[in-house]
Order: C-alpha cells, then structure tokens, then sequence
C-alpha cells in the first residue's frame, strides 16, 4: 500500500501533476512517519484481532471507563486487566456487552471465549491461590483467540496429581505454568513436557518468598530445559507470550 | 508399542505361554518402568535430533572427555557448553571430529552447522561483549537443527543500528535477544517484533548491574509484550526455549 | 493389595473371564493410578488421624466456611491456620463443637487437645511479641496428637531465664524455638539441647530485621549442630516437621 | 568584598574610631557568621527567585499550611511537593492565590507559570503512569522560572513514537526522562540527544520491579552516555538537577 | 550422681572430715562449674561415639593437623570437613590411619564407615554438581554411626528417575535432600516422603541462582511439610541434624 | 555477701543447725538461682534508677494498660515508647500522673525531666521528620536520669548550620545522631566530635532508601571513627548505648 | 544536505533522467537510512572533537590494540578506559604518541591535556582510595576538551580541608564528586555548590560497603539538591555527564 | 585562648605594634583556619597521645613504606591495619623498632603494649576464626593506650564457657565483642552485661552468612540493650569507639 502510495506520488511528479516542492512536503516527514506507520501497519495485520489492552491498576473506575470510550469503536475486542468491579460496573453502563471474570479480574468486551484461532494452550497452577494469576492467562489467552484448558492445583507436593495429567499436557502447543512458594511445578513441568513452558511466579506465600522473589529465582534457575519465564503475577504477559508463540505456529512459515 | 506388548503379554497369558506369576513379576515393576520409559520414549522420539547435552563448567578437563565418552556412540551429536580449549583438546584426542567454538566455548561433536530442520532463529546481542552468550545460544540452536541468524552489536544507545535490521527481523520464527548492562534492547525488540522474544540477561556490566541482576529486573519488568526471560548468561536455555518453540512450528499440530 | 488384585485380572484372563482388550482397558491407566493411589494410601495410612489442614490467609470467611464442609466428614479433625475470628463464626455455625484458639489464628475441629500419641514437642519462645507463631506451632503439634509443653519468654537478652528451664529441655523428643529480631535463642537453645532443633524465625521486629530476614540469616548460620530451620512465621511448618519426627520415634523403625 | 570590610574595620581600631571591645564583638562571630552567611548569600544571589521548598509528605494538611505562613512573605515564590488536596485547601485559606496541580500533587505561590528565564528544559515520561512524577518535575522546573515542553507516553515498545519528536528534543538545554518498569526510555533517549540527559526511574510497576529497583539499576546501567539518575519517584530533583544545569548556561560564565 | 556427690560433702562437713575453708572452696566454682559441667556430661554421655568436628576451611594445613593433634587421643574418631588433600596429607603424616573422602573433601580418623548404631539415614541429591555437599553429608552420617545410603542425580527434570526410588525412600528414617539451581527436588520429596526431610541448599548454578540464594528460598517455602532447612551447602549441619533425628528414635523415650 | 551466706549454710550444717536434707534442698537450686539472682541484682543494683522500659509498638491500648498496672508499684519509673494516644488515655485513667510526648510517642510515668545523675547527652537530628525517633531518643535518656540537650534540623545540605554548634557539641559527654536519606550527619558529626557518637538511621525518606537501608549502611560505612550504629528507627537503643557509656563515666572506676 | 538530495531525485523523475521504479528503488530504504544516517550526522557534528573512547576492561592486550588501529585515523582522539599497562605497551607499539595515565588506567591517542574548549570541570575525591576513578574522570574530561581542576583527600570527616576550598568550588561549571565508604562528600558538596553537582560513588570499603551499594544509595538519597548519580566507580560516565554540561554551556544556546 | 590572642592582635594594632596590612594577612585565613586549626587543635589535644592510622589494604608495600616515612617523626605512634607481612618488612627496614602482629595483621610503631591509660577494654569472639579481627580490635585498642583482656572462643553454641567469664567481663569499662556466623554473642553478653557493649559482626561463615551480613542484621537486631555495631570487620573502629568511651571516662568531666 505504502508503496503503492509513493509510487503514484513519484507518477504524479513525473507527469507534472505535483511539483517538486509539494512532492518534497509530503516526502519530508516520510522517514519517521513511514517508520511509525509501515511499523504499526504492520503490527496491526498481523495482530488483527488481538484486543487492545489497558492495565487498570492504580487507575481510577472513571478513568478505566473513559480509557475503554477512547478505545472502543472498531471490530477488536478490549481486554482490561487487574480491573475492579467497581471498574467494570463504570464499564458496563457504556457497555453492557461488558463481561466481568471476577476471579481473573478482567473485563471483557467484544470477544466472546470460543476459539476464533488454532491455538492450544494449556494453563496449570500450583495452588488455589494462585487461581487470580493462572485465569488472568488463561483469559487473557482466550480473548486472544486461543483454546485455552486449564490444570489448577496440582502442585509438586502431590506429584500424582500432576502425573494424572500427561495427556492432557500432550495437548497444548505451549504451557503457562503459574505457581508462587518455591515455584517448584515449573521445572517438572518443564522436565515432562515437550512443549515450550512459560513459568509466572506468583507474590502467593510469606515469610521468605519475599512477595514472590523464591518462586522467580527458582524458575530463572530451573533445571528443565525449554522454560522461560515472566514477571511475577504476570499472567496477562505469559498469555501474550504463548499467544505470540501459537500466532507463528499457525502463520507456518517454516 | 507398549500397549501391543502388554497385550502380547495378556494374550500368553490367556493362552498360558506365560503363567500368572511371570506375568505378575513382569508386570510388577511396570507403573514406574512404564512411566518412566513411556515418558522418555515420548521425549526421545519428539526430540530426535536433539543432542546430548553436557554443562561442563566446573569440571576438569578429563571429567569431560569420561562424559562425553559415556554419552557417545549414537548418531545423536553431542553439544557440550561453557568448555575451555583444555577440554576440548582432551575430547579431540578421542572425537578427532570434535570441534571447538571458541567465542561460545562450546564442543560440537557430530552434526554439522548447515539446519537439518526449518527452524529460523535470530539472535541479536546489545555489545560485542555479550557476544560469547549470544554465541552459545546461536551455536546451540544450530546443532539442534534450527537455521540461525545474528545481529551483533545493535545496543539501544545507537537505535538506528538496530532500526536498519528490521527487515532480518521479519525473518525469524523466534528472537533471542542477549544483552547485558541496562538490558533495554530486549524492550525495544519486543516492541518492533511480532514474533515471540526471548531475552537473555548477560552479567556484562560493573557496580550496579551487580553481575547482571539489572538486565535481569529490566527483561523481566519489559513493557513490550511478547517477552519471557531465562537466567542470567543461560545462551543454552535461550536456545533450547527458542527450539521447543520451533519444533512446535514444525509439528503443525495446529 | 494391589498386588493382589493384579493377580485376580491375570487369573480371570487366564480362565477366560475377562477379556483381553477388557484387561487391557484396566490396565491402560495403571501406571499413574497405581502410582497415585498406593502413594496417596501410604501416606494416608500412615498419616492416619493427621488433620486436614486450611491455610485461611487471604481467604474469605466464606470461602474458609465452604472448605471446611467440604473436608469434613471424616473422623479426621480439620485445622484452620491463620484464620480471623470472623472466619471462625461462619465456620461456627456450621460445626458448632469447632474450636478458637485467639493468640494461634486457628480453627479445630474434632480433636481435643490431650495427647492421643506419645510424641513430646517443647515450644519455647523468646520474646511475648513471638507468641502467635509459637502457639500456631504448639497448637498444631497438640492437634497432631502431640503432648506439648510452651516456655516463652525466655530471650537470651536475659540468659539466666532460659538456664532455669534446662530440666523441661530434657523432657522433650524435639524443641521448636521460636524467635524474631536477632534469633539468637535458636543457638544458645542448640549449645544445650541434645534434641533436634526446628528454628521458627518470626517477623517481630523492626528496621534491620526486614520483616524477619535477619532472625532467618541468623539461624541457617547457627553455629550449634542440630539445628534446621523453616520459612519466617511458620509455626505450622515447625509443627509438622516435629511431629514428623515424633512419628517416626513412635514407628520405632531401628 | 570580605576584605575591604575587614580592612576598614581594622583601620577604624588603628585610628580609635571604633574600639578594641566592639572589634572584638564583631569579629567574635566572624568565622562561622563569615562562612556561613558568604555561603547563604552566595547562594541566596545566585538562586534569587528560586522558590522555597516544602516537601509535604507525611505532615499534616495544618503542618504544611503553617510553614507556608512561616517562609511566605518575601517576593520569592513557595512550591510544595507531594502535597494532597486537602492541605491545599487550608494553605489556599490562607493564600486565595494558591494553585494545585493535581497530577503533580503540588502546591504553588506566587510563581506563574510563565519562564522567567531562558531555560529550556524537555520532560519525557514512558508511561501514562509515570506522568505524576513527570509533572512534579515539569511545575517544579516551571515554578524555577524555565520554560518546560513535555512529551509523554512515549515508551520504547511503541518506538516509532518517540522517533517522532526528535525535533521537540533538539530544543531542549536538558531532558528528563521519567520512566518506571524496566526504565529502557533513558537508554534510548540518551543514545539520540546531546544534552544531559536526567533519569528518573518511578516506582510504577509490580513484582520484580520491586517499587522503582529495577528502573533504578537499569538507569545506572545505562549503555549510553551523557545520562545521571536522580532517586526513585524523585521528580523534584531532577529538576533542581536541570536547573541548576540551565543556570549554569544562563551564568554564561564560559 | 551430682546430688549425691553434694550430698557427702555436706555429710563430710557435719561429720567434720571437711573443714568449711575446704568445702567453701569446692563450692565456690559449683554454680557455673555445676552448670557447665552438667550440661557438658550430659551431653557428652549422649553423645558417645560422636566424634569431635574441625571445619578445616580457612586454615592451613599445618594448623589443621596440629588441632586434630590436639584433639586425638580418646577413643572418639574425628571428622575434618571442607579439607584439601593438602591438609590430609599433613595430618596423615601423624595418624597413618587417617582417611581422605575426595569428593566430600572430608578427613577421617577413628571410625570405619560401617554403621554402629541403628539409624537409618537416605542422602538425595540432584545433580552430580551437588555430590561434594552430599557426600559431606554422607560421610558425615556414617561417622556419627548412621548406615547410609545414597540416591544422587534425580533431579525433578527427569521426575521418572525419582519415583523410580520410591522404595528406597521408605527405608530411611530421615531423608537429607541436597540441591542447588532451583532446589525443586525438596518439595517433591517432602510431597513423597513420611519421614522428616532436611534440605540442602547448594551454590550449584550461576547467574540468578545467586550463590545458592535461589534454592535456599525455594526450600523455605516449600509447599510440602515435614521439610525444614539448613545453611547453603551444609552438608555437615544436615547430618548433624539427621543424627539428632536418629539419636532420639533409638533412645526410643516414647 | 553470697559466699558469706555460703559459709554460714556450711558452718549450720556443721554445727548442726540445718540438717544435710535441708542443707541440700536450699542448695539445690543455687547454681542457676546464684546465676540468675547475682547476675539480676547486680544489673539492678547498678541500673537503679533506669526505668522499665514496655515496647508499645503492636499492641492494644488495653494490653499496654494492662502491663504498665503489672511492673508499676516500686519507685522506679515506667517508659512506654512507640505507644498511641490511645494507649496513653488508658493508662491516664491508672495513672492520672502518667505523661505522653506526642513527638517521642513515649509514656512516662514516676520521673520528672530533670536530670538525677550527671551524664549530659546531646541529640542531633538531620531534618524535621527525623524528630519523633530523635525525641524518642531525647526522652529515653532523660527519664534515664541524664541531662540532654537537642540540636534538631542541621542536614548536611546546610552545613554552616551545623557549624554554628560546635560549642554545644563539645559540651556533650556522648553524642546521639539521628538521621535518614542518606545519613551523612553521621560522619560529620563524628569527624567534628572527640566523643564516641551513635548513629540512628532513620526510615525517613522514599524510594532507594528502602525504608531507612540507605541510612544504616551508609553510618556502617562512615570514614570518620568513633561511630557506632544501631537499628533503624531505634532511639530508645540509642538512648539506652548513651547511658551504658555515661553510667560508666559516673561509675568513674578508672 | 538530505533535503536536496531529494529534491535532485525528484527533479530527475520529473525530467525523466531516472525512472519511477529507479526511483522507488532508491526511496525504499530511505526511512531508516535517512533517519540513521541523519541521526550520526548529527551526533558527530555536535560531538566533532569528541573522542572515541574504548572501554578496555575484560578484553585482551590483542584486542585492545586491533580496537584501537581500527578506530585510528580522522583527527579525533581515543580513549582507553580502564586498560592495563599491557593493553598500553601493544599499543604503544602501533602508536608511539599514546600516553598511559597509570593511575587513572587510561590511554589517550591524540588528545594533548590542554583544554580545546572552555569547559571547567572539577573533580572531587573524598579519599586516596577513590583517586582511580577520580583520575579516570579527570582525564576523560580533559581529553574531551575541558579544562579541569581536582581536589582530592577532603573527606567529610575533617570537613575543615573541604571548608578551605570553597574559592576552587565556585571557580567550576560543573562538580564531579567521586567518593566510596558512606559517600558523603556528595550531600555536603551538594549543599555549599551552585553548580550541578555530579556523584560518583566507588567500591572503596569493605563489609557493609558491598562493593560501593551503600556509596550508591547514600547519594541517591542526598538531601542536598542538584545532585545526580552514576554508576559505581564509572569515573568515564561522570565526566561525559558533565562534559554534556559544559557543552551546552559553550552552545549557549539560551 | 582564641579570643585573648586575636584582642592582643587588635591592640597591638590599636598601638601601630601591627600594621593593618599584616594584621589583614593575619586575619585574612582566620575563618578558616580558626575553624580548621581550632578543631584541629583541640582534636589534636584531646587525642594526644592517639596514634596516626594507615589502612593499609589495597596499598602496595612500597606505598605503606612510604606512608609510615611520611608521618612518622612526631612522638605519637602510629598503626598500620590490614597490613601484610611483605609491607611490614618493608617498614622495618626503615624502623627497626615496627612491630608486627601477625594475627591482627597491624604494623606498630613507638608504643609499646603496657597501657599508658586507664581505660578497661574487653575484647571477646565466638569463634577461632573470629580472632583476627578481634585481635586487630585489641591491638588498636592497646597502641591507644588502654588495657585490654581477651576472652576468645565463647560462641553461644557452649554458653557455660561464656558463664564462667562473668568476673571479668565485669572488670571492663567497655567490651567488644566479635563474632561472625550468626552473631549471638552480642545479644547474650549485652543481657549480661552493664557496660556499653560494641558488636564487631565478622565476615566468618558461608553460605547465607552472605559475608557477614548475617551477623550484622542479628547484631542490629539485638534484644539486648546498651549494644551498638561497626561494620563488618572493622576491628579497627570497634577499638576506636570504645576508646572514645574510655577517654571520655577518664576525662571525668562529669
């Protein structure tokens, strides 16, 4: 497109139907502009469909609504995260196809949660208490347009119960491990599975998990080959990690 | 497999060619042994190809050509990291086909450098001082298949450097960003890219970036999507996170 | 047992009563299940008339009530941790011979608190400001089933107080100490004990304590043997790790 | 200066006109008087019109407007940092012509926000959410009577936008880039300007950013030169740092 | 005894075989004496057979042997942990007796290693980095007159290995699990296991593994119970702390 | 004085008096007693006059009441430190002569503000929000008996201020410095002073002072000698140092 | 330059001298080229006269030397910084004008130690032990062009010396300060200078020091105003920092 | 003093004994050289006797040597800590009369051990390994002219050794008190002490000793009152502080 734009510019110069110095006022803010927009351009088409996202902490319900207004309009969905019900409650007076995920504390607009892609992905977490994590990624996964299926509570204290899960890991195209404490399930995860393995530590736990510290070291240091890992409590940004992982899957450009 | 030479075993049974206690006896182990070997089996099988790995840091010299002794003998290569040349001479005298990279300071022992799969994988380090990790995770890629690219030396303080390569980074399946210091270049990568990055935090630096705790914090707290962090200097696991992901691709199973 | 019923399928295989593709249906899933199950009937058996435990931090009063009715049932008694009086009252109404125990934060259901075994757990603290964590521990220990002795109060700041207790140190199987600030009781207590030591850092204090980190540092660097050490505020995991041993002085296994 | 004085003053002993007793008054304070005072008025002159400062944090809505009453009444102006809308309101009871810049959180008297100076100083935030901290240093540097732009939002994962204001940022004497998670804008803006470049990390973020550290140290790691970092969230001193900087331009004394 | 002893004295000074003078004299030193030397023969008596302990890191050679010169003599053995063959070959100079365990760089004198008492003591470890801190434990367990026995390299990445030992585990009285990286091995043992489980973190591993800091918090918030914790690479203090385990059942005071 | 009492026990058995039984009883218990009590007397004797001392800091106005009631009744005095308003009009309704300083949050009960014994005490505070823990300080070593004197608001950003009282600061027998943010009055001060000085670090400040650690290590670290330091926000461990060091002056056994 | 470069491209089309795809062709990497290339332009142009500079350390005397003949040739100077006087014989070797300041680790290639510009930066040190670093900013200020003056040894702890150099503080656009232990000097520099006032903190000290953190923190946290931070011991980004200062300076552009 | 000699100065020019012009040269470096020379001074009076210090860490032996020439001369000895042997038989060669003391590794100079004051010091450690900065503390504390006793090797782990100790912890004015590990020896002996108490935290242990820190944060942390703490190591400032307290007991100026 772009190109096709500059080549009918350089055209219309050639045939005198813009002069030099209008062709040089359009050229003139080619370079960044063109960087931003080919960019951003790009960035869109092959996003299409990812929702915009806007992080509602330490924002007010007002501010969240106005932000969600600003936003709205085109076909994409919006995902909010970390978003109140008080936020939500704002949200919903614009926009009652609003969704609430009390638990994963996310709003959702305009994205229903069947899978519009090919995606699998597979989130399990150690504790209950690290529910709010583990559904913050998996919904967040699924208005991403992914297959999501989620394997809670099977932490490494009762590795049966992990055990009973083989098949179900062999599944997934990629896996979101979320656990806080030591963060142990990570790498037996990472030690069963085949599959790329996102770990999120969560701040769960006290005393010396310093608000999640132990479950992220243990994680950056797993044995298992084939982890990687986020922030801690950042089920949103697994979820973006396994959605950029399952998006080159299905563009199958090998 | 299993499965047939269970039933095989049930069918002598019934059949009496094999009586209750031989088969009680053969069974008797069979959980574990089964958990165990079907889960190796199911590894080994998806990861042909795959070398062995050994991590030789702090082992001498002679510890290291005993190991890679012990593992050879398939047609599986050996890929043995963070070697010095002592070690690689002692390995030469018995693998005459041994070879030694010395950026990375890793052994390859038989697979060549030419990708035997589709795999593309870009690695792209800040300083040429991050160089010896972004060699380990370049040359690990390779011997596991993938076709891999590099861009050195493309730190953030020099933006335009890394602007001018956005083309090769259109290429990829999977970046692997290495850099130390400040760590930023994973940021501004994750921000151009749509393809899943993986960053690696190098303890390249002095006095607050205390051994690479910096780039660690800063990977890890990246406001670009799409970004999951390994252990500080972990070339290798870099790698083998950016392999499972493109084995993936490769599967297709989507 | 298992072992038993393997041999009944073989048997019925054998004399035609099952089939084999039936046989083979049952055993299909045996390794995990027979993994799972004896592990699960292992521990259950010999941790026969252990509580179920419920960390009730950050769980809702409702939330507590609802998990305690759906564990309930058993002759096994149920041990709420860190539960507010609030969670108390809904739990209350539900199981009304339920039990309050102010200072520990716990809930107890179905166990008195007379020694049902033979285990004797001595508890001591250094300073008032500990007590919380030391009945959360003693309180546990008694609910295991432990005979329980408490000396609080003992810091070392006044060394002769802890001098008059070196008879009631004697009676002891194990000795949970436990001590914020400095931490140092956890050492002068592991200079004279013969028993095993479980240290139970709290997070009394204030500045440099750093929530408990420095009684922590403090006793994994004890320079009395004998001593281990758990996570800070643990009172719980101090208890099971005692009764642990007790119950393995108990199953008198030399 | 200094010394005429003094030479007058002994001169008038030599010639009686004062005598020994008052000379000796009047030097008795001369030492600390004569340090301290040289260096007050030094700085006073040299900081005419540089506003006093009230750091209102953690004192009383009354606290603060009693120091206000205290310093106010000369012709210079009085800022008050972090301030809450409630001690606004009393300091205004008392002065009508108080503004609140609720961003900033700041109070102002008797300072327009018209440059008085020459100035010229360019304030860069990444995130929205840094914007509060922004703005205490963009009305503080204002309140200093330079002229201040701001550009906001302006983060490296989106980099085209920053791209876009490299005009806005060739204006500018100094640039204070304030930025929080992993702190990447200063790098990026330190490797494109010549200016000094002053970093402000912020505490915005959550888990391993561990409220402002990791933008701090990656801020310290910065690969590109020309940049120093003031203290985490520390908006105010990047100020005084950019213009005790522009006062230094405006001295001229090169 | 003491009470008896202090019982003739008082007889001896009423029948007047002691004069006061004397008898004020062997009193004079009671109290701390009486203190001291109670708790020293209480303890020594329990600890028949233990040998003394010289932690040989940071002294010379020549100092070693000229402390375990000192200490020789009784029928106790001795135990020099953290020892260079350097040291061994000094102090086997004196004592041609003496035994020198490489890999848990441990000197032994005095005690073979077949178990003289009945404690039964399982050392896990997982990886063959972590085997000096194990054998250190090892050693150190059979000195004491525990049998030991030996599991290393099942760390939880092949979790297969592991549960293959299921058997093994429920010989031991006390199982000593040691790891470095992530230590995730603790928990998953502790999920496994009856017995008390005392973990060794190890400064196996680099980068975030933070000298052994990483598996260090992992142990401490291990999400299974009956696990306490002791110093990085304490191999001694874990089976110092096992032996105090396996000391108390043998006493079998229950 | 005991071992008269010694000696006339002995002297009473001998000439029968007291018989062995009795003898032996009263004997029994002396060595901890003898331990406990002379080690207690003679801390009393020579503390005579030093306060109780109750740490308010975490719990209920009632407790605090409750505890004050407990220890009151001996001419000595009673210091709460770290208590609320609250806890004082509890203790008011007790003790009608009980009296609370509002910046110190202290108590005090039975000890008026002027000096008893002769120990002159100066604290120094860097900034205004450094006064409660100065004052804290100040009151502590008044109701100690000491004279002291206060020098509050000399930072070393104003060091002429600090200048000015060199005199006071050579009247002074032992010098208290409390400060936060940096801490540089510390090292100021005690390159100034011939006394010893003890630093308190304060939790004044934000961001990289990480609630007073940047304080605390930085008096660790001061060049000049004569400096010691205790835990953040501890006036009352200041105070309590100052009046070990002045008691010992008075003592005057040189 | 650019501009007409575009405008002869345009005019070309529009003569027909090159053609539409030509055109396109050579437009086509024009964003990034132009923004690249524009960008150098730029820097060098403002920088012109500003040297090369290589940071040695970590790099072999081969390397050093091959860096340092790559770079050589325009007028520009180099600058070695933290090199051995290895590094600098092999250079010397090619260069036999380099010069090797032995204290501050630097080579300097073509730059005489007379100021080119009219810069005037001093450079502060608190102890000899800091003069390294000092030296390493003194130098690098130098070979930039500035004129620079050092006053070295004036600790806070004889606050007098510092006191007798207020006349050489106010001579200074800009002060470097370059202090380790509790890094002091910077807060009482900070509040008797005008001047933008740069910290350096070392890695002078030992124990609580950890390698120059509580330097860091203590200036960070300085209560003085206009001071900013680098990293520890980076001397070189001290005097880039206030070599920007000065630079802006001299542009006078105000 | 001052006062009379500047009125003598003002007379005499008063009387023309002293013209303006010389008397202005006179004055002229009053401010502060007064302030300097004044504190010098009367530091210098108070500190007769006190020896000059030299750290000699970091220093090369030909550094120190010339170092000790540079200050030597006076009548006052002089200390050199941290020293080498190597330095010390460089000094000697050019004072024949330099003593070394191997363990404290201090090289003195024109005092000799017998006290040439009054003051009392208690130097006590934990451990062996604690020794040398003990010693380093004691041999500071004796070349200042105190005397000094030495209780070492009392670790809590054996509390009787330390019990036995009270009569002469009671002799002391001031007791230091040394220890690494974990640090406890200052909380039991500030419980049983009277005197000011100063902990010297050791960098001995390993592991999370994390080189002293440990002890450090247990000593700040002490439940003891009357303790206060120097860095890590610093024997040196502990003997500094405590003569301190010990001239100012003997200055009596109560």
């Amino acid at each position: 497109m772009h190109r096709d734009e500059l080549r009918r510019l350089l055209e219309n110069v050639k045939n005198n139907k813009v002069d030099v110095a209008e062709a040089l006022d359009r050229l003139k803010n080619l370079p960044y502009e063109d960087l931003g927009f080919a960019v951003i351009d790009h960035h869109r088409a092959l996003r299409k469909g990812f929702p915009e996202v806007i992080f509602c902490q330490g924002k007010t319900a007002e501010q969240i609504a106005w932000i969600f207004k600003k936003l709205c309009g085109g076909d994409r969905g919006i995902l909010g995260t970390r978003a109140s019900y008080e936020a939500f409650e704002k949200v919903k007076e614009i926009y009652p196809d609003a969704v609430y995920h009390e638990l994963a504390r996310t709003i959702v607009i305009g994205r229903g949660e069947k899978p519009v892609r090919k995606g699998k992905i597979l989130v399990m977490s150690a504790g209950t208490a690290d529910m709010p994590v583990a559904e913050e990624a998996a919904i967040t996964a699924e208005v991403m347009g992914n297959e999501v299926r989620r394997i809670y509570d099977v932490g490494v204290a009762g590795i049966h119960r992990l055990l009973d899960k083989l098949d179900e890991m062999r599944w997934a195209h990629v896996i979101v491990v979320v656990a806080g404490m030591e963060g142990a399930l990570a790498s037996v995860v990472g030690g069963l599975a085949d599959q790329p393995v996102i770990a999120v530590p969560t701040s769960v736990g006290y005393g010396a998990s310093f608000n999640g510290l132990a479950a992220l070291l243990s994680m950056l240091n797993s044995c298992a080959s084939g982890v990687s890992v986020v922030n801690i409590d950042n089920g949103f940004g697994a979820a973006a990690m396994a959605n950029a992982i399952t998006r080159m899957i299905e563009g199958a450009r090998v």
